[in-house]
């Protein structure tokens, strides 16, 4: 891997660590962890990519414990596979989506598997309605969950929960979610923003001079709040690389900004988010209106359709796209992907059952569900429009 | 299929035929086709909802030339699979999408199967680049390909072309396309538009007071190039109906217009286009560039990944998209969809790019290919707005 950098002429220096930055000077201290030997190396531009660290867990853990891993690096996945041997019954902090994903591949390697989530329900950055359609597919697929529950303590062979409740446990992994890896920026006088990641201006570069910052670690803007928001996703990580690389070798690029969109597997469902969740949007000061809807993938006819659920949230009163969930067995990526562009092009619920899109019966109904959502919260937003008028005309009259 | 229009209130006349419909005293003379009888019929607002009908074959029949069919009504279906038995040779005149999926179909069964194409090229609606790649699929599945030929002669068991080229054909299946009837329309004073559809204005509304038309039968208004178009597409009828409905009833809508978006599958191919060709779009008067690229349609370590061709068009200097064309055996639908709410939201080729799309490997590259093309089209019109500029920087000093 370095071999392959340095054919592209990038002096790639692995198993060495930024101790400090001195940025009046600009200079980093570096220590070559294989040699033990600590020098210092100039730069013109610097970039801090140092991604983000798991989440400590914050629970006492007796010493005999279940063994407890965390996921974060391809050596913890191995690290993982070679511990499940004998694992009977595999307890999982967090009930993000990695939590999630590793409760689905476990069950399939036959363990009994129990999720632990703090929040009143599983992956709780999408909205409660969407939540519960995910919780209903993990117990369908016999995982256990333990939500609004939090762990306090490890001891031999169990998993102790605030409630007092006790889960039978033979390893335990920890998925809490992840934090910006920020020490390194701090200590250069690097700030941060309110997420707790690194404060970047559109072309990604920081408030200390040369010094760049993207991936995990930096903070990226929300098109649709127009807020900084933390969004470790691996495709955000590769654009902000894109920009600020481009920026540091005296091009001229910007990042467009977010919409947070995501997406991943759960046993035989796709869950996908793009846009604010309705708490975002009022988070965010906005006015949203949110609603569930279901709809066939396909023609009613063909084999192959399943239903699709969609959480479509609005602003109350333009109707104008402010977020959607999706999820279902089939056409979750396409629905989520079309409904991101249309966000990225300012449309409104009423342009969505508009939209002109490709129908044929193995592909769409003739409305595809996105449509219908759009349909729906189009008279939502219509209802209450009116509604407004109606007001305003009897303060008038 | 009445008794249930008839239990909605609606009264269903099937086997009926209107003759003549006189505007001034809004009147209809109609025969009742089994009791042989004629009358007239008033009415408050009339649709015209007369469909397309099955282009006529232009060539000399002779008497022993082979069962010759269209596929218009489910009738022609039923028909032509009984036709079928025993048929060995079978010969499809028209390369239409409807053409190739009987090809298909046909050659499912194990017949012989050859497509006869007026046109340079298969589905002549999409350009060259894409259709090529239609034509390698069809000929992988060992269809006989005769295209820019034009069928003079249906003789004893034999197709002749007009280059003298003869096919053997046990049977021949006419899908050389479909007009719009408006003979009931012109007959009553309504307008026909340029492309032989009956226009319409944006309510559904025709010239003629209190007449309406909708469907097969009616023009259509094209959301990017701003003029009238011919769309004879399901979904395309079933709009035209709802908002032609909702205004003669009293309520106001109005037809957003079309891209133009359709897809088929033809073999193991999908098929999507949405917005203008690069023909349609010079024919328009607009100013196009387009590439055809290619990208994997998941990350290209995940099993299922397959190469989706892309030819994307743009207006030469502000990027602004005009049209797409997908062909690939995964995410064509996806690709489609997304690129025509992007159409919808006038975005650029640039902001193809910037789209936050769903990302995760089972179901997408960390670029998708809708974004390779952006990128590649993003750079195309930023190249041509700098010669621009350089040239007229030429002219200034």
């Amino acid at each position: 891997m370095p071999e392959a950098f340095r054919a592209d002429g990038i002096d790639m220096r692995t198993r060495h660590r930024v101790e400090e930055i001195d940025a009046k000077r600009a200079l980093v201290t570096v220590t070559d962890l294989e040699a033990g030997r600590t020098y210092t190396e100039s730069y013109d531009q610097l970039l801090i990519a140092t991604g983000a660290r798991a989440s400590p867990l914050k629970a006492a853990v007796s010493p005999t414990a279940p063994p407890t891993v965390q996921l974060r690096t391809l050596a913890d996945a191995d690290c993982i596979a070679n511990m499940l041997i004998g694992v009977r019954k595999l307890v999982v902090l967090g009930g993000g989506y990695i939590g999630l994903e590793m409760a689905e591949t476990a069950r399939k390697l036959g363990l009994d598997v129990a999720v632990v989530e703090m929040a009143s329900h599983v992956i709780p950055t999408f909205d409660e309605a969407v939540s519960k359609l995910v919780e209903e597919e993990l117990r369908r697929n016999n995982v256990q969950l333990f939500t609004g529950s939090r762990v306090v303590e490890l001891d031999s062979g169990h998993v102790v929960l605030d409630n007092g409740e006790r889960i039978a446990a033979d390893m335990v992994l920890v998925a809490t979610g992840v934090r910006p890896s920020t020490t390194l920026a701090t200590a250069t006088g690097v700030k941060l923003g309110a997420t707790g990641a690194i404060a970047v201006s559109h072309r990604m570069s920081t408030n200390v001079k040369r010094i760049y910052a993207a991936g995990d670690c930096a903070e990226s803007r929300h098109v649709v709040s127009d807020r900084p928001v933390w969004m470790p996703l691996g495709d955000v990580a590769n654009r902000h690389g894109r920009v600020a690389g481009t920026n540091m070798a005296g091009g001229n690029a910007t990042f467009p900004g977010v919409l947070g969109t995501a997406i991943f597997r759960v046993f035989d469902l796709a869950v996908a988010r793009t846009g604010l969740s309705h708490a975002d949007a009022s988070a965010a000061g906005l006015f949203p209106v949110s609603e569930m809807i279901k709809a066939p993938s396909r023609a009613r006819y063909m084999s192959g359709s399943k239903t699709v659920h969609i959480h479509l949230t609005v602003d109350r009163l333009s109707g104008r796209l402010l977020g959607c969930q999706v999820v279902g067995a089939d056409a979750v990526d396409k629905t989520i992907d079309t409904v991101a562009a249309a966000i990225w092009g300012k449309l409104t619920a009423s342009d969505l059952l508009d939209l002109d899109l490709a129908y044929a019966p193995p592909f769409s109904p003739v409305f595809a569900p996105v449509q219908v959502a759009g349909e729906v919260l189009g008279k939502v937003t219509r209802t209450m429009r009116n509604e407004l008028a109606a007001t305003v005309m009897g303060y008038m009259f």
